[in-house]
């Protein structure tokens, strides 16, 4: 046995990150040797905390410390622009752009009749009922260009038919920055079909 | 404020780990969320326990869980022969290439006017005890080619001189699969210089 005991342990635990392996697993925990006490017990009560001291917002489903998500409480945000996403991640990629003032609806997974994924195992009772009485709301749909997200897609733009709502989508295209050379032929198709006209 | 404040904590402590800039502390943070209630306590008590359940071990410096490290208690080690690092992680690398039979010494530090370290900041008086009536040791100093590193070495050599055991230094030369093109100049002087004869 390489490792004592304790250490060999803090290993096992670093190296269930996601793109942690072996080496930086053994270098991150013997970088923990080095820190403070108090550096440790904080890390370690955030670890216990990010469970026990989070849950989801009883609105949009998005990770919370209270019963609202802040950005369901910010009076500033406009309610009735509501962005669909399938993980609350997501939400933290929008924020960071920060030119969204809509709110978002998190679905917590897409349907996959594959994977057995029904439209009731994801969040989307919460939406009917947040859209119900509210026909002016835009939802945009905002989920990935697979065959679960468009089955997704499809699924929610027909089902909220009935109550009057505008539905938009994400535009397909180009992402900024991309070198043509290096794009594939499904992104491309998408751009010409999503063209917009120059006026 | 972006992240809810429990979040915001646990990304903050996996930002204090060496290589984790703000982009892979938030990618681990929001991995950390899906962990099992059972791998977050783990991991949070290991955190603790790498600190209070290990120890410097009373013979050589490096750590260990009970008095003595695994080491120095495997009585199929050599106990005459002491390889000389300055950190206990050195000790993990040799131990890996799995060749080395003898014991340890680690030193803590290396002495260096500049930063005011001294030999009697680091752990040369444990090292003199063990081979005070044993003149029959072999020391292996492996310490960095720096010129910390070197006037360790030189200290080293000097004070165990009246104690008649035999003292050696790692072979400085080309690393096992380097290409001649990228070697820089001092690592092939030094190459030339312990050049060994073929027989």
């Amino acid at each position: 046995m390489l490792y004592p005991k304790p250490l060999e342990k803090l290993i096992d635990s670093y190296q269930k990150l996601p793109g942690i392996g072996e080496k930086s697993a053994e270098r991150l925990a013997l970088a923990s040797l080095n820190f403070s006490q108090e550096d440790l017990a904080n890390f370690a009560q955030s670890l216990i905390d990010c469970k026990s001291k989070l849950t989801r917002c009883i609105t949009c489903g998005h990770i919370a410390a209270d019963e609202k998500c802040s950005i369901c409480q910010d009076d500033t945000r406009k309610k009735n622009i509501i962005c669909i996403l399938e993980d609350f991640k997501n939400v933290f990629a929008f924020e960071k752009s920060g030119n969204y003032k809509g709110c978002y609806h998190v679905l917590g997974g897409l349907i996959s009749p594959i994977d057995n994924i029904t439209p009731d195992d994801i969040n989307i009772n919460g939406l009917i009922s947040r859209i119900k009485n509210n026909p002016d709301t835009e939802l945009i749909i905002a989920l990935k260009p697979s065959v679960e997200g468009e089955t997704t897609t499809l699924y929610i733009k027909k089902i909220v038919e009935k109550y009057k709502v505008k539905v938009s989508r994400l535009a397909y295209g180009i992402p900024v920055g991309a070198d043509f050379d290096y794009l594939d032929e499904v992104t491309l198709d998408r751009a010409l079909d999503d063209r917009k006209m120059l006026d």
